[in-house]
């Protein structure tokens, strides 16, 4: 069938078993033929074709609700709710975006993006479900890895003893991003392992049957024996334990094992936790043998050899320079030890892991453990290295005011993925962190121009003894330039000029630095000179070059890729506003107070008017001010 | 014994058990006699005595580190530590600290007052230990209600997985600060009830040995039943499932139980768990009694009455002030539910559970799920109020993001305990909430001038339609003003001129309100003009009233009881930069770059400088500015 003609998943109610399963190599082929030219997340979309078609047939979307953690499993659901026209636009500027997105279609109930949320926002709906007696099915669809984030547990924990009608989908491939770790982890291994443990309990019947007549203490006992059955051998005894009836486990690629299922637990009271196995990459060789994550999230791909198309040539990777630099100081220290997430791939860890097994810390999808471990361990003066996404540290914010800043303790915490991200749009921009952390007494927060600063700076931050320092780095590749072989200290707190003026003064960081230069250069052109100072340090700034600047009473713009309230740019007025500086004029640009969508990184930027062109009007109205500004004055 | 005259722990070493039970009650009457004066958490303290004293005899600590989590129960440990002398000072400006604090003490390893950070803390220090391959203990002590929070469970998983030797003990006290919620607890529930599980253990085997000889299959399945011993009856199965060995229940008040599963433990390889059961308040018949928590935290008592010491005639609190007019909005409107994660006494949100015990959700301790499920409730059409402190909001941070804000959700957030706390000190105060909350796209931010403007915002936060609204409220008592009794809505982003004056106008809100108009009148007298603005919405900000204050190019001076950077007065420099007024000085007072420590708010406020003498002297400088700012204008 043409995939693009669905309208609502109605049709699937009448489907056969064989259809379903027709339909699924279509939605395959279709998705294998689309993301080999958008890209996008692959690995996880393949595995739950037949859980995603089985949902939508048993349930009744939207009345019934699913809610899809982290969400990049979606798009199945995305074309069986009527968008596989749009499939060409994914995770593009202004197309369909990579996760459920509530604008897009009423089938889209919750959005999400980061992960273990669905549990939480599950019993909210399901709690206002029961207060407006009205029925509905609510179907959380989960990974393996999600369920180890601390907010799942914790509404695990909540929905089990409330005992509330809902159905949660446990999606167990294995691997979330990169393999799991983790006692959860190790529990669904049991299980999956187990296979159905009604063997056990028909042999057990037998061999009761075989105890003489009893009576008193050893009756009960013996009646004990047969309630703990399912406590006896490897069930679903931890889920059991939460309040959660355990179906499971399913073979997320039969359609009749999974409607059989889906339909039993519907009718069933309370909450149930289906424990539905399933292949990620189903379908397609090169991401079914994947055991790296590398078939997690793509680029575009060649569809028959699986080779990914990348562009050649591309200076390294800031993950990989910050956790190559990592790695050689590790050999000479060895009280550096590195924590991160469940991202070592993306990260860029994997050398270090290789090198150094037991210096080397993957907690799982658990931000805030991550965060706090690497406190305790700062504690016994180790050196530790957190890497961790901008967006992500979102999660472990009160550990990082509570445990680390608070207490002054020497972690250096790796801000990956800062500022705009492109394709993974509004929930993974790392566009916060400025304003969360600047606040934070005893925390250095610094931005490097460019990789060779960068390993300057990763040395900065793992020789520095004071207290916890953090980097921000962007998504994507350096710029090219040439390492020094030789590592070195930045003094915290300084700044750079990179380029001297006199009409008026950018301060920048980061990845906005190259379009303060192109500006500053064809300003210079026009006539007016431009100071451009690198800004590297967030906080503490650089108080002393700050004072000679504002000195001039020539006006001064920020730029920067990150929010604007309370961003580098205030931490710039607020300098000027304490020493009395009152007759500077300061302007600032970053990111406006919304939320920014995906799209390519040039292309948000565009819209969101963080570009060299902006610059240049920005400054040219600044050096010349309208006559409303003088009357003003 | 003379307690202060401790020096170290040492001495327990050699003590019989009758010496330990002498040596308990003595620290019972010096805890119960200093409290009633001081206040403080007697009941936490009062629970552990035995299982305090019985940890420092078992265990050599510094060496050894014990992790209080929470910290509010180390009253013991401290005066084990040579602190007993401290106690007249206890929770009092620059005196002994509630919590566990490493400036006080060698033996205090790891600061807290957030729950649930100490089994991530001991992962860290464990992975520390063992790659130092030193020898210590880690011994991390945690509540039941504790455990709950995310990322104890995060860290359960981990250390589960990594079978990383360390001694937790789980302290079940069947209430946290009021009594618990959760699955978790419930699992605790049948533990307790249990009993040794030794006597079924005993009667399985005689049962099995009834069982005539058989082989294959059956066989095998009854070894299986032998292995599956422990599981079958309810033992600590949860805990084993997540790779613990599981030890108890203990009775908590009984050395030899305690002394014995310690000494155990303490050789047993890999993670294990301890389940210690304790009653709070233990051996002070008022605490001991307690089932609301009451004695939990308190004032000053009466040591023979039990009666608590209170300033009577008090105004409102502002917790109830808030609570109750929720409670008398959700009369009228069905769509109004309350979420509070494990703080219905604290939010005093009790009349609303007696009323609509099902319109009240008291999650556990879990601030990720409390924000997250009262999205997923937004997304339904109700209207929840998420009562939450200040500096637990700090959990719930990307949830606020990524959840509600993000998604543009009708959720209310009351911030409870915003601005300073006091006594509980610089792990509690609520004083980051504007920094971390303002550059939130979609969000309103407001704070009432007294309780009769404070119930009209309650009324406007639950009338609105168009996102999330956040309220913050300080600890403590309003002022004792008549509440109207019609409530109404303040038109969001309209700030209340409370006194006119023409040479500068103070933009301030909520509690240092009264200092500003006590400034103002005084400077009144000396000449000065003052205008006081209610600038009641720190987000959005009152624009139009900006617009006429800025276009006087009188000096603007901005007070607010919240950190500085990327506060309200951060708001105002960045409204003057993008408006150009350039002429205009701003200045800002509120709280510095550094932790703020306990003692009474009072002292904390003249400390720091936020005072009516200093507004005072501030806006003298302001309006006669020194040579130094004329030269530079």
């Amino acid at each position: 069938m043409d995939l693009t003609t669905i309208k609502n998943p109605e049709f699937l109610k009448k489907m056969s078993v064989t259809q379903l399963e027709e339909l699924s190599e279509e939605i395959r082929r279709f998705l294998i033929t689309k993301l080999s030219a958008t890209g996008g997340h692959i690995g996880p979309n393949l595995g739950v074709v037949e859980l995603t078609l089985a949902l939508h047939k048993v349930f009744d979307s939207p009345k019934d609700k699913f809610l899809w953690d982290v969400g990049h499993q979606s798009y199945v659901h995305k074309i069986l709710t009527g968008r596989a026209g749009e499939f060409d636009t994914i995770r593009q500027y202004k197309g369909l975006c990579g996760f459920p997105k509530r604008d897009e279609s009423e089938h889209d109930v919750w959005e999400t993006g980061h992960s273990s949320t669905s549990l939480s926002a599950a019993m909210g709906m399901a709690a206002a479900r029961d207060l407006q007696k009205t029925k509905a099915h609510i179907v959380p669809i989960i990974g393996d890895g999600a369920l180890t984030g601390g907010m799942a547990l914790e509404a695990l924990n909540h929905i089990g003893h409330e005992q509330t009608d809902m159905t949660v989908i446990l999606n167990d491939n294995e691997m979330s991003i990169a393999p799991n770790v983790g006692a959860v982890h190790s529990i669904l291994g049991r299980l999956r392992t187990a296979g159905k443990y009604n063997w056990v309990k028909d042999e057990l019947e037998v061999l009761l049957k075989k105890v003489p007549a009893v009576g008193g203490k050893l009756a009960a006992t013996a009646e004990r024996v047969k309630d703990g059955l399912k406590y006896m051998v490897v069930s679903g005894m931890f889920f059991e334990d939460l309040g959660f009836t355990y179906l499971g486990p399913v073979d997320g690629h039969s359609y009749d094992d999974l409607l059989e299922t889906l339909q039993y637990a519907k009718k069933t009271k309370g909450p149930v936790l289906i424990h539905v196995i399933t292949k990620k990459g189903k379908g397609y060789l090169p991401a079914e043998s994947d055991k790296s994550g590398a078939w997690h999230g793509t680029g575009p791909y060649k569809i028959e050899s699986g080779d990914f198309i990348k562009d050649k040539n591309v200076p390294i990777a800031w993950s990989k320079l910050v956790s190559d630099t990592v790695l050689k100081m590790a050999r000479e220290d060895d009280r550096i030890v590195a924590v991160t997430p469940a991202m070592p791939v993306g990260s860029k860890l994997e050398a270090f892991q290789k090198e150094f097994p037991h210096r080397m810390f993957d907690v799982g999808i658990a931000e805030q453990h991550a965060t706090t471990m690497a406190a305790g361990l700062a504690t016994q003066n180790m050196k530790p290295f957190l890497a961790i996404y901008s967006t992500f540290l979102q999660r472990a914010y009160d550990q990082v005011v509570h445990d680390i800043c608070r207490q002054k303790l020497n972690v250096f915490i790796g801000i990956d993925r800062a500022g705009l991200v492109g394709a993974d749009g509004e929930t993974h921009q790392g566009v916060f962190d400025i304003a969360f952390l600047r606040h934070l007494p005893n925390l250095v927060i610094m931005m490097p121009k460019d990789e060779n600063e960068g390993q300057h700076m990763v040395h900065t931050a793992l020789t520095y003894e004071e207290g916890p320092i953090a980097m921000r780095y962007a998504r994507g590749n350096g710029l090219g330039v040439e390492l020094d072989s030789e590592l070195k200290n930045i003094p915290i707190g300084t700044w750079d000029v990179l380029k001297e003026g006199s009409d008026t003064t950018i301060l920048t960081f980061g990845t906005t630095i190259s379009m303060a230069m192109d500006a500053a250069a064809e300003l210079e052109k026009q006539g007016i000179s431009v100071k451009v100072v690198n800004a590297r340090f967030i906080k503490p700034l650089d108080e002393k070059m700050l004072h000679e600047i504002f000195q001039t009473s020539k006006p001064v713009i920020t730029v920067e890729e990150a929010v604007l309230q309370g961003g580098f740019g205030s931490a710039v007025l607020e300098f000027a506003s304490e020493h009395g500086y009152y007759d500077t004029r300061v302007e600032r640009m970053g990111i406006p107070d919304r939320f920014i969508e995906h799209g390519s990184v040039t292309k948000l930027l565009e819209e969101i008017g963080l570009t060299k062109e902006e610059i240049i009007n920005r400054v040219k109205k600044l050096v010349t001010p309208t006559q409303k500004r003088l009357e003003v004055k």
